[in-house]
């Protein structure tokens, strides 16, 4: 039985997920949070359906071992292929990004026209046009796979006049269109939003559904009374499939914040890599 | 025992070795050839020494218990932490492109200043380096990695004015150093040298290891006495750990020719991933 104590999981398959962690963690301070990346084989973005499956179904019996409470799956591409089997194979409520998403989209903009940025996978999986369009049928939507996103941010482009030309050459292909909104269906995309803005002027709505999921998160919590009660800061570990020193490095930009608890998980690796 | 009919083997991690096919290709048009990618796990050249030597390890068990005569590894970042590894492990001749490219530069330019582009994993390997200022101690090494080349390539940018910036942007540092000469310590950068020529100017020489590594080749077989005498045209095959339509798609369009026979080995993907 999972306790209050007990920390939120958040996976995903590396850096991205770090802005749905700074959205959990403003909202819910006194939490504690594991974090888990499999950076030994990302991206997921560019793989294909079945190989991510299988990766997600190792992350699930890999943190199935670990005493946590809730799971966020923090990474777009991973909930169109898994999202389900994940959620089949843990007893803790699972939090999939893609479903904030779904909701954000419903909510904010039912019958609009929509932009849907991500992962080529994640595009072409169809997962955000199957359901928005049998959730509000008179919506439009306009999904574009950005690949050169990710390496981009990952390079801390994310304010470069590369950058800018980059989210240029992808998003004219949406002007004909006349878009009411943006999702970002990738956790890296929302550190790109001061381009975004630059591209697309200041008034266009751009959806990041970290913040729905941080939301969601404390609903669930509070559902299932597993609330951490302690008054202190939360801790957070970081958990990861390659090298530790890399992901710091490159962690402390997105998260802006010290990271000093990250492991290699030997116990991952020799079971699955 | 090998036999002269018995496939060369070419490794990568994924698409940049097909690169070094090609010159193979072009050299030895009578040979057999078995091209495998780890598409599920790339790219490597982001990730950590020891999980990319785990990885070559899994690679050379798979490779074993392959019918080959020979293996190319090339891949500049799977040689700069494993060559060593794979060579022990395989009975047949195994060539390493970073050999070819240590061996390019001694014989094209001792003693001079020499710039090295790769990815992050290569250049802080360190391994050429350590092996040009051995073998030619005045020599002046620039090492540059370029992480957004790989993407760009993968996303087919390779004539595209992003591309340009971003190799304006990296190669800027590179300037002041006059140096007379760039080895391409990436599979992938070759099909940047347009790009490159028209950053860094028509004269500058620029050293793709990929003509030495099918040189060498031809020259082992002999050796051995293991050229193909078959008159016709060889085949070839390919092996990936992913996707195959993936791999097909973005496959063709650094080959150059048709790529019918890809398969998925699931005896890899069961026992590794």
């Amino acid at each position: 039985m999972p306790l209050p104590e007990d920390p939120i999981a958040v996976f995903d398959s590396g850096f991205g997920g770090l802005t749905v962690l700074k959205a959990l963690a403003e909202l819910l301070p006194n939490e504690n949070f594991l974090y888990f990346a499999d950076t030994a084989r990302l991206p997921y973005g560019n793989k294909g359906g079945s190989t991510i499956a299988r990766y997600c179904q190792e992350n699930a019996l890999f943190l199935q071992k670990q005493q946590i409470k809730l799971l966020v799956m923090a990474c777009n591409t991973a909930c169109a292929f898994a999202l389900n089997l994940v959620r089949e194979m843990l007893s803790i409520p699972v939090i999939g990004i893609t479903e904030q998403g779904i909701g954000d989209v419903l909510r904010l903009l039912p019958n609009h026209r929509v932009g849907i940025l991500g992962t080529r996978s994640t595009i072409s999986s169809g997962l955000y046009e199957r359901a928005l369009t049998e959730k509000s049928p008179s919506i439009q939507l306009f999904p574009l796979a950005c690949p050169l996103f990710v390496p981009l941010v990952e390079e801390q482009y994310t304010e470069h006049k590369i950058a800018e030309l980059v989210a240029q050459e992808y998003l004219s292909t949406l002007d004909q269109y006349q878009i009411d909104g943006l999702l970002l269906a990738c956790t890296h995309y929302p550190l790109l939003k001061p381009v975004l803005r630059k591209v697309l002027g200041p008034d266009l709505l751009l959806i990041d559904p970290s913040f729905s999921c941080a939301k969601e998160t404390k609903t669930l919590l509070q559902k299932h009374n597993l609330l951490n009660p302690s008054p202190s800061l939360g801790s957070y570990q970081f958990i990861v499939s390659d090298d530790t020193e890399q992901f710091r490095r490159l962690g402390q930009a997105f998260f802006n914040h010290p990271m000093d608890n990250i492991s290699l998980s030997s116990e991952y690796c020799a079971e699955f890599l």
